[in-house]
C-alpha cells in the first residue's frame, strides 16, 4: 500500500488521505494513523471534514477518545455533526463526558432533541448530575463547575478516601485536591493528594484536612470565578451552594477558556464586530457581523455632514478650514480609546483601592490639559509655519486642547456608565464612541472657527 | 483596645489602621489581623503602602508568607519595597521561593545587587537552580520553567518513588505529574498522583508509566507554550533541552498570566497606548504612553490637511464636499479596524488549515464589495435625499466603495506582513493603520470627486 507509514499529521494532504480511505471503506488506514493521537488533533483536523465524514471517522474510534473529539469540536461543526447521530447515539457520547461538558453540547441542541439525549443515558446518576447542571446558566460559577471530584467525610480514614479514589478513578481525570465534607455534604476543607500519600492509612481525615479554603458559590459570575483562581493560582475551586453544600467544582482549564473568550469579546466589541465571528465564516457571516457597526458609523458620518451643512457660509469664505477637520476629527477619535481602555483594563483588574469616579474624572482631567496642550502647541505651529495664518493656527490648537478634554470625558465616563449598567465596558472603546467624538469635534472646531475668525 | 476584633479586609480603613499600628508599634495588631490571610491578599494591601511599611510588616510575618507576598506584589511596588532590603535579607526571601518566581524577582533587581544577592543564598541547589534559569530569555520556556518538580527513575518502585515525593514534599507545592526518566535524565513519560495512590508499593514504575507525554523545548516562544497548554488541556508540561533531557516544569498558573498578559499587550496596541501604563499610574507616566500614538495621529491629520490642500479649488466652488470628509474617513477607519482584528485573532488561532494568504486577499475582497455596495447605496440615498444633488451622491457612493476595499485590503495584509516579521499583529488595528487608512480616504474621495464633478 502506498501509504503504508503514513502517520497522523495536521494537514490538508492528510485529510485528503483519510477522505479517500473513507471512500474505499480503508478502516485499517484511519485506525492505524489516527492510534495513540490526542483527541484535540484529531478534532482539528475533523473541523476540515464533512459531517457524514466526521460520523464515520469517529464510528472506528472508541466511544471515550470520540467523546473527547466531540467536546473539543467547535461549536457549528459540533452542531452539525450531530445532526447526524440519533438521541441514542448521542447519549453514548455523552455518558463519556465529565458532567460540564457533556452540558455544554446538550445545550446546543434543539430543545426536543435534548430531551432525547437525556431518557436515552443508561447511567442514572450521569443523567441526574447532567439535569442538576443545566439548572444553571452558562456564565456563572454554576453553569462551569463539574460533578466529578473526589469527596471525603470527615470522619474517613486515609484508607477509606483512597478507596472512595478507587472508585471514582475512571471518572475524575484529575485530582488536584479532596475536598473534605460533613456529613450533610457541607464544606469544610480540602486535603492534597500529596498528603495522601504521605500519611499513614489509619489516620482519619479530620486530624490531617486543611480548613483554609477558597469556595465559590454557585450564583458567582464566570469573569469573578476566573479572577479569584488566577489572583489566588488555584488550580480547582470547589463550587458551594447558599447553604454551604459543596455541589460541584471548576478546573483551571475551563477558567482559561474563560479567560480567552472574554479577551476576545473585548477585542471585537472595540474593533466594532458584532458577532462571534471568525476570518473562517462565511462571507455572508462575517459581512452581517461587521454592516451594524459600519451603519452606525455611516450614520454617524451623515450626522457629522449635517453638522458641517451649519457652517457652509465659514467654509466658503475660508477653505483651508477644511483642511483640518480631519486632524481634529482623529485626534479626538484616538483620545477616546486611549481613555476608555485605560478604563476597561482597570475595570478588569478591579481592587478594593479602585479610586472614585471623581478622582478618576479629575486625574483624566489633568493628563488632558498636559497632552492637549503639547498637541495645541505643535498643531498651531505647524499651521502657522505652513499657511501663515496665526488665526487658523489658534482655532485648530484651541479646538485641539477642547476636543481632547471632550473625548478623555466620555472615553473616561461611558465604560465607567456601561459597567455599572452591567454592559461590557469595552463596548466604549469601539465605534460608537469614536462616531460621537467624531461628531462632536467636527462641531466644537467649526463652532470655535465661527467665532474666532469672523 | 477599640480595634479589637478589627479582622483584615481589603480595604482603605484598614490600611489606615495598619498604618497607625506601625506608628505605635502595636505588632500584636498587625499579627493578629492578618493570621491566615492569603499572601495575595496582604500583596494587594501593601500595594498601597509606602515601603517603609511593607518593610515593618513583612518583617514580622514569617519568611515563607513573606516570599510569597513580595512574588504577588506589582513590579513596580516590589523594586521600591526591594530597595529597602539588603541582599541578606532579599536572599532570605529568595530562598523561599520556587525556582521560577525566585528567578523574575532577581531580574528585576540591579545588576550589582544581582550578584550579591545569588552570593548570599546559603543553600547551594537554589542558588545553582537560579543561575541555570537565568540564562533562559523570559519570554521562552525555560524563562517561565520551574526547578520543583517530583522525578522518579524508570526503575524505581513506587515506594522509592513515595520517598522522593517525601523528601520533595517542602519544595514541590502542587505535584500534577510525577515525571519519569531513565538515568541519563531523558524524560520518557509520566505517572498521575492517582496512579501513585493506587498502585502496589512494590510495583515498578517502568510497568505503570504513561509513554504519552506532552513536552515542550526550552527554547519555545511562551505564547506557543500557552496554545500547546490550552490546546491539549494541560495542568503543567516538562521542558525538556535539545538532548531531550528533562530540564524544568511550566505550571498552568504561570501560563494564565501569559494569556492574561497577551490580552492586555494586544489592547494597548489597538487603542495606540505605548507602555505598558495602568490608570492607577502617575499623570506623567500615562501622558508619556499616550502622546507618541496622538503625535503619529497629529502627522497623519497635517498630511490629510495637505492632501486635502491639492483640492482647495474643487471645495471652494463647492463646500459640500468638505461635509462628507468625515463620512468616508471614518468608514475607512471602521473597515480597517474590522479586518485587521479579524486577521489577528486567526493568527492567535493558527491552524494547520489556516487559509493562504491569496485566498485571504480574495475573501477580503468579496466581504469589501458587499458591505461597500451595501453602504454606497446607502450613502447615494441620503446624499440624494438630502442635497438633492446625484452627482455628489455617486462621488460619495464610489468613493465609500474604493474606500472600503482599500481599507480592507490594508487591514488584512498589514497583520500578516507584520507577524511575518516578528511584529505582533495587534498593532495593525491601532492608530498607525487608522491614520494611513484616514490619509487614503480623503485622497480616493476627493481624487473621485474632482474628476467626476468637474
Amino acid at each position: 500500500m502506498s501509504e503504508a507509514g503514513v502517520k497522523f499529521e495536521l494537514s490538508k494532504e492528510y485529510l485528503d488521505l483519510v477522505v479517500q480511505a473513507i471512500e474505499r471503506a480503508d478502516n485499517a488506514f484511519i485506525l492505524e494513523t489516527m492510534e495513540g493521537v490526542d483527541p484535540a488533533d484529531i478534532s482539528q483536523l475533523l473541523e476540515e471534514a464533512t459531517p457524514e465524514n466526521t460520523k464515520f471517522v469517529l464510528d472506528l474510534l472508541q466511544n471515550e477518545v470520540g467523546a473527547e473529539v466531540i467536546e473539543e469540536l467547535e461549536e457549528d461543526t459540533r452542531q452539525d455533526f450531530l445532526k447526524e447521530l440519533n438521541p441514542e447515539e448521542i447519549a453514548e457520547y455523552i455518558e463519556e463526558m465529565d458532567s460540564d461538558d457533556a452540558v455544554d453540547v446538550i445545550n446546543d441542541l434543539p430543545v426536543r432533541v435534548r430531551e432525547e439525549v437525556i431518557a436515552a443515558i443508561k447511567d442514572p446518576e450521569s443523567a441526574a448530575h447532567i439535569q442538576e447542571l443545566m439548572r444553571y446558566d452558562e456564565d456563572c460559577a454554576g453553569g462551569l463547575m463539574a460533578k466529578e471530584m473526589i469527596v471525603a467525610n470527615v470522619n474517613w480514614t486515609i484508607l477509606q478516601t483512597i478507596e472512595e479514589i478507587r472508585r471514582q478513578a475512571e471518572n475524575v481525570d484529575k485530582i488536584y485536591s479532596i475536598y473534605v465534607v460533613d456529613d450533610r455534604q457541607k464544606l469544610l476543607g480540602k486535603v492534597s493528594v500529596k498528603r495522601i500519600i504521605l500519611t499513614n492509612d489509619t489516620t482519619h481525615i479530620k486530624d490531617i484536612y486543611d480548613e483554609d479554603i477558597k469556595a465559590v458559590e454557585t450564583y458567582m459570575d464566570e469573569e469573578e470565578v476566573a479572577d479569584i483562581m488566577q489572583r489566588y493560582d488555584l488550580d480547582a475551586v470547589p463550587v458551594i451552594n447558599l447553604q454551604g453544600k459543596l455541589v460541584g467544582r471548576i478546573t483551571i482549564d475551563d477558567i482559561v477558556d474563560v479567560i480567552t473568550e472574554q479577551a476576545e469579546e473585548d477585542m471585537q466589541l472595540m474593533s466594532g464586530i458584532s458577532a462571534d465571528v471568525e476570518e473562517d465564516d462565511s462571507i455572508w457571516a462575517i459581512s452581517k457581523a461587521r454592516l451594524p457597526w459600519l451603519m452606525i458609523g455611516l450614520v454617524g458620518g451623515t450626522l457629522g455632514a449635517w453638522a458641517i451643512g451649519f457652517f457652509e457660509g465659514d467654509l466658503e469664505s475660508n477653505a483651508a478650514l477644511a483642511f483640518f477637520i480631519p486632524l481634529v476629527m482623529a485626534t479626538g477619535g484616538n483620545v477616546g480609546i486611549q481613555s476608555s481602555t485605560l478604563v476597561v483594563q482597570s475595570l478588569a483588574n478591579r481592587s478594593a483601592f479602585t479610586e472614585s469616579f471623581s478622582k478618576r474624572i479629575g486625574k483624566m482631567f489633568l493628563v488632558a490639559i498636559f497632552t492637549g496642550v503639547v498637541l495645541a502647541a505643535i498643531s498651531f505651529g505647524i499651521v502657522y509655519i505652513w499657511k501663515g495664518d496665526a488665526d487658523l493656527g489658534k482655532v485648530v490648537a484651541i479646538s485641539l486642547i477642547c476636543v481632547i478634554m471632550l473625548a478623555s470625558f466620555t472615553g473616561t465616563s461611558t465604560p465607567l456608565i456601561l459597567d455599572k449598567f452591567g454592559i461590557n465596558p469595552a463596548l466604549a472603546s469601539g465605534p460608537f464612541i469614536t462616531t460621537t467624538n467624531d461628531i462632536l469635534g467636527i462641531i466644537v472646531y467649526l463652532a470655535i472657527a465661527n467665532v474666532l475668525l469672523s
